[in-house]
């Protein structure tokens, strides 16, 4: 008997350890990938709801999943949660950082959360979310919660694969970030103002609604360490959730991710054949990089 | 007599519109871009220092470029800034935020100032700073100051291109942020904590000296709307360029720079292939992601 087999039978068993082995399958790049990813229950993995949390470092976003994940244990739901790290480039690992905050939960057979690092590579970092996200969903954990930290690329990425995208701000936070997270709007579905409790919250409400001017974009407001507006909260994601799937955006979303995800895929295979090829000779690098890169395609197409 | 000319002629008399014209050429991807990046004059450019400026949203890294880009006035030096921003994937505008903090230097002529948008391409941003660079480089400015805001990929790759990097703390900004600067402490070559003068800076001092425990990297003090630390920090960048001149790290680190910024170039160009080839069909995406994406290549190289 295979090891996949044993995988597999452990996802049906909502084992931990077995969906763990399997998202570390995926992430490596392991040739068995595929059977996993081509076995998963699709009926299952549909009716999940991969949901991205995301926002500016300091916002309370970890409190706030933290809190989230209370409310559907509450409910008793079974979730899953896919923290996305920035990590070292040299190192390679991820940074648990505040994450310890979910620590109280990380003993719930029921709450799955898994930390993946962005390390050096772009490429992957969607598609092996994605799938960490999808192989959690087919253990049946609904909602999966994928959490991103900062506005770089990696957060338009996971927010592209997510079926509902929540963006969270928090006042007294400074122009430098506000501005910054004025890219993402137009990406979210919620818009959420923690620590609704601080000062400057009222006024940080009215700059969002100036920002997003009458499109149906609903705005929360959360104190993630108390639970206020969770349940709130949680109901306007359940009715977007509702909305989404009956109006057909839903299916459309999952289709463009998949696509993205294949993409990602694409492109990271291709720019580790380009590197070997890049490596393989010693080369004087002078003048337009783009011919040499032109150079270098056609090499690897020979 | 062609634009190119005209151009090159231009970034040799130091016009600035010349100079962004040229910048634009190389941006936009223009088939010219060769040309101009061909012509530039190889000894200039290997005579500027590339400096990467980088930090979490907050930390003043924009007051204190404007004091650094004052300081090297003062010296009568030429100053390059390329400011790359994170921006709306969906509108594509860059976004000026607080640059304008930096609109004091803009009627000079001899500071060029380049804001430079991530938008939805990570590929060629790495490349299209590192040839802005080089441009700025070329119509006589040293040093040239690439700076970004915040902690995604776009920073690891940015700061691969600079010759010298600086990562900017600032005490009070809540242990989230500290712990996604961790990552890049690493690709350092300075560290800087700012706003010195605020409550907790000395802790972060030594936090910070805890976590590069004995390796060679300096960490300097400034508060930057005032002038306090940057002459020091100005020297400390000095006596680092001079020993990575000689000791060969420089030309290294230049030759390094030069293949990721072909392989950048190169993935881009893959990407747009492989983009066109998924949508040229509408297929179902189900399964092993991976299996497609083998797939969409040997379709692209057939």
């Amino acid at each position: 008997m295979n090891e996949i087999d044993d995988i597999l039978r452990g996802i049906r068993r909502k084992d931990p350890r077995a969906i763990g082995r399997a998202i570390s399958i995926v992430e490596e790049g392991d040739q068995r990938a595929g059977e996993i990813l081509q076995i998963l229950d699709e009926e299952t993995v549909q009716k999940a709801t991969i949901m991205g949390i995301t926002g500016s470092p300091g916002v309370g976003k970890s409190t706030l999943v933290d809190q989230l994940i209370a409310y559907y244990r509450r409910q008793g739901l079974r979730i899953g949660i896919v923290a996305i790290d920035p990590s070292s480039p040299i190192s390679g690992g991820a940074f648990l950082g505040d994450r310890i905050r979910m620590m109280r939960h990380t003993i719930d057979r029921d709450v799955l959360i898994r930390s993946m690092a962005t390390r050096g590579r772009l490429g992957g970092l969607c598609a092996a979310a994605g799938a960490a996200a999808r192989i959690m969903a087919g253990s049946g954990c609904n909602p999966v919660i994928v959490e991103t930290v900062g506005i770089g690329q990696a957060e338009v990425d996971v927010v592209s694969l997510a079926d509902i995208t929540v963006l969270v701000f928090a006042p007294g936070l400074g122009d430098d970030i506000q501005a910054m997270k004025a890219g993402l709007i137009e990406m979210a579905d919620i818009l959420v103002v923690n620590k609704a409790d601080c000062p400057g919250a009222d006024a940080l409400v009215m700059e969002i609604e100036s920002v997003i001017q009458g499109r149906n974009c609903p705005v929360c407001r959360t104190i993630a360490p108390e639970t206020a507006g969770i349940e709130e909260l949680a109901a306007v994601i359940r009715d977007m959730d509702q909305k989404k799937r009956q109006n057909g955006q839903f299916a459309q979303n999952r289709q463009k991710a998949r696509e993205s995800e294949v993409l990602d895929w694409a492109v990271e295979m291709m720019r580790i054949k380009l590197k070997n090829q890049l490596k393989s000779q010693s080369r004087q690098i002078k003048g337009d990089p783009r011919m040499i890169a032109r150079k270098l395609i056609e090499e690897i197409s020979r």
